[in-house]
């Protein structure tokens, strides 16, 4: 029988092992573009299994690799980064970084280093990347709107202002929010001043060769969204009203409905750090798993009429509601200042399997792609632990300065992320 | 505004460029270990869009790119691929390839070379990598039974011989197919003599540290099998009876339970060429559109009661029947001798919207990973067809010799595959 020797690999990883030893502070610098040139025979690695790690406060990356929980390297000079969240080209090999102040970044994973950037607006809240790849666009407060980047160059592909007509006949700009990409090259986002969703469908390189855009009315002061996996229902959470708004894109004459009539109900105006994140609402059996807008509970709606069907008390305002991917369980996070812990759910019996205490200030979870493990990012700790999904052990820690969101490069195969 | 000079990536596609042009026959010739090695400098590459295509006369495999619609090297000295199938390491780096000889081939892709391989029984029929991607299992016709190895290193991990008591006493080794990884570090395979379904748990670093197996009667002759996406149920074909057996791997006390009673109803028995594969049963808006046994229909069931809703009638004899990742399309590929198209069905009005002529004997297809485009292969045509899928218009066609299955590397993060 033959034996593999996986020797390039054992010396890449021996020198991180002790960088982990030490402390994340000793981590190789990021590299400049030649350097990591230089760097490239050490470098032969898939990137199936990396992803990055946003340091929220020193605006610097980390890589990481899910197989051997560890980090690679880390990459510095991303701006502002208190905010920030990745999408990936399609090879998996390119991260595109977008930071809170504007900052449309690409780094490359594979020289782990900074191969372009552009300070694209003055406030941005996060971006997509097209089916097939060739755009990446970003969701803007200031000025509002859309911009969206040729994924190679980066230069300018489409600016699409959100303009819309005030109430007392001025024309103003809308902060744009919930920005994803559906199927047939399309970006979907809304307009939190306007109350629109708009679809942009961008050139495929076969049937349209220009932009275009259409605008649906939607309810008050969407400040979030989803798309379900298949890329047909994008649904807006609401800060202005009851209910969410849904777009069902395989039928857009039928405009935009209203869903789940009673969410949010009663309640006064959130203090924004209270915003339940709709990302990772979760499906199971045909239960869609939501968090409640300022009450202490996860939401169990038909997914088939979009009734209520349970709420599950939980133990502070839930920010994200995510399924492991075999949907067996429902993982919690919370908001300040009853973050230090998550919640797990059994999606059958609907209730609370485990209390887990990962570190201080929880700000988010990823899975890996099969859902074996789920790794937890707390900032005040400065720490990422990664959990086993079943066991709900913790097997791994690596060290981080305050650490919120955490990407891998899977996505770069799903929609609507 | 930043450029980004992707020079090592265009030098490396440009020989690629006009092998493509002079045919597949002036393709680089397969590499050694050692050529891989020193050959690193001009690999550095993501590995997110690559994939493997099996060429299965001629016992090798071509390595390509889907962004550029390429083909990067071709690998020989594979052995017997006449009905290969491959999956990947959760790097997405390796491809582990089953052969017809019972050989186990891992490659890189990175270097477009052999890395390992075993011959580990006289007749194989497909495989599966485990959830934690530490183990690789290899379905057996001759000796009948399943055996697993380390996917590091091949050494043999498990060997499972697929023993029973036939009806007069006698104790046989029965054949395996349908064999699927499962959440929780599972295996779940069927056997075809023994008309049973088994459960292989292997060790997951933490609770369990040896393997476990678990038998349950199934219905007669299971011939291939399928599982849902989300890893929960486990659905067998049989040969022997009408109907599917189903196991709901979250509640597995109630045993296999029958589903679509009618389902091959009042048919003889088939030629083996004419057996629809079940690996593309596909789920669009709670239906499951699946091929007919020796009938020329796509039957469509209610997964809510596994009840039949509806029969779409089609051109042949349905062998694959996939649907767009984005579920709005059903696309069909059929048996011999009307296996030189492709029919493509709306999934909502179940009405055929075109029959595409790929080449002759269309073998399979693959989408890429967000389903913008799917690859055909027409075996006597030697030849693969890339389609847009919305267009429906080929995009590219790469030489091939006789290939057959096409394997994209997001299979790396995709349960059950
Ligand atoms: C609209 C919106 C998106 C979707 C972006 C897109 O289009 O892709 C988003 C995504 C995100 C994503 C990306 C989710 C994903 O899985 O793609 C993360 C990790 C995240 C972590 C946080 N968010 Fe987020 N978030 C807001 C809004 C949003 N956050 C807020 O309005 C709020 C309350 C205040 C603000 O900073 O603007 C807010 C606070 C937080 C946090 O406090 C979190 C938990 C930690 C942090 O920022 O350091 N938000
Ligand atoms: C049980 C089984 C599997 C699942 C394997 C696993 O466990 O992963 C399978 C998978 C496959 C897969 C992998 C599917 C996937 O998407 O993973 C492909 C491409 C495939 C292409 C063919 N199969 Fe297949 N196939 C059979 C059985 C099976 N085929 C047969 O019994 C049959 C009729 C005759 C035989 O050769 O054994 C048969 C003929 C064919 C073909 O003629 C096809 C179309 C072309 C070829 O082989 O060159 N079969």
């Amino acid at each position: 029988m033959f034996r593999i020797t996986r020797c390039v690999k054992r010396m890449l990883l021996l020198p991180l092992v002790l960088v982990l030893l030490g402390g994340c502070q000793v981590l190789p610098e990021s590299r400049t573009q030649s350097d990591a040139a230089a760097a490239n025979i050490d470098n032969l690695m898939g990137t199936g299994d990396l992803g990055l790690v946003v340091e929220r406060a020193t605006g610097s990356l980390l890589v990481v690799n899910t197989s051997s929980h560890s980090v690679i390297r880390r990459i510095e000079g991303l701006g502002d980064l208190s905010h920030a969240s990745v999408v990936y080209s399609r090879d998996a090999r390119y991260g595109f970084v977008f930071g809170r102040d504007g900052g449309l970044t690409k780094v490359d994973l594979l020289t782990q280093s900074i191969v372009g950037r552009v300070i694209q607006s003055g406030n941005s809240i996060g971006g997509a990347i097209s089916q097939d790849g060739r755009y990446v666009a970003v969701s803007n407060y200031d000025p509002g709107g859309v911009k969206v980047f040729d994924a190679k160059t980066l230069e300018l592909a489409a600016d699409i202002p959100a303009t819309y007509t005030r109430e007392n006949g001025e024309t103003a700009q809308s902060k744009t929010v919930g920005l994803v990409d559906a199927p047939g090259n399309r970006f979907v986002f809304s307009l939190f001043d306007a109350g629109q969703i708009w679809i942009l469908d961008m050139p495929d390189g076969t049937s349209r060769s220009e932009p275009e855009l259409t605008r649906f009315d939607a309810g008050k002061a969407p400040y979030d969204s989803m798309i379900t996996p298949d890329g047909r229902y994008y649904i807006a959470g609401l800060f202005g009203e009851d209910g969410l708004s849904m777009l069902d894109l395989w039928n857009t004459d039928a405009g935009v409905t209203e869903i789940l009539p009673g969410y949010g109900k009663g309640e006064q105006k959130l203090p924004v750090y209270k915003m339940p994140h709709l990302e990772g609402w979760t499906v199971a059996d045909g239960r869609a798993f939501v968090p409640a807008v300022g009450h202490h509970q996860v939401l169990v709606a038909d997914m088939a009429d979009w009734s209520l069907v349970d709420k599950i008390p939980v133990q502070g305002q839930p920010v994200f509601v995510m399924a492991s991917p075999d949907n067996r369980r429902i993982w919690v996070s919370f908001a300040h200042p009853k973050n230090d812990v998550i919640q797990v759910i059994d999606s059958q019996t609907r209730e609370i399997v485990r209390t887990l205490e990962p570190g201080k200030a929880v700000l988010h979870m990823e899975f890996t792609p099969r859902g074996e493990e789920v790794w937890v990012s707390s900032r005040d700790s400065n720490r990422v632990t990664v959990y086993n999904s079943y066991t709900l052990e913790p097997v791994a820690q690596l060290d981080a300065q305050s650490p919120s969101g955490i990407f891998f490069t899977n996505r770069a195969h799903v929609l609507g992320l």
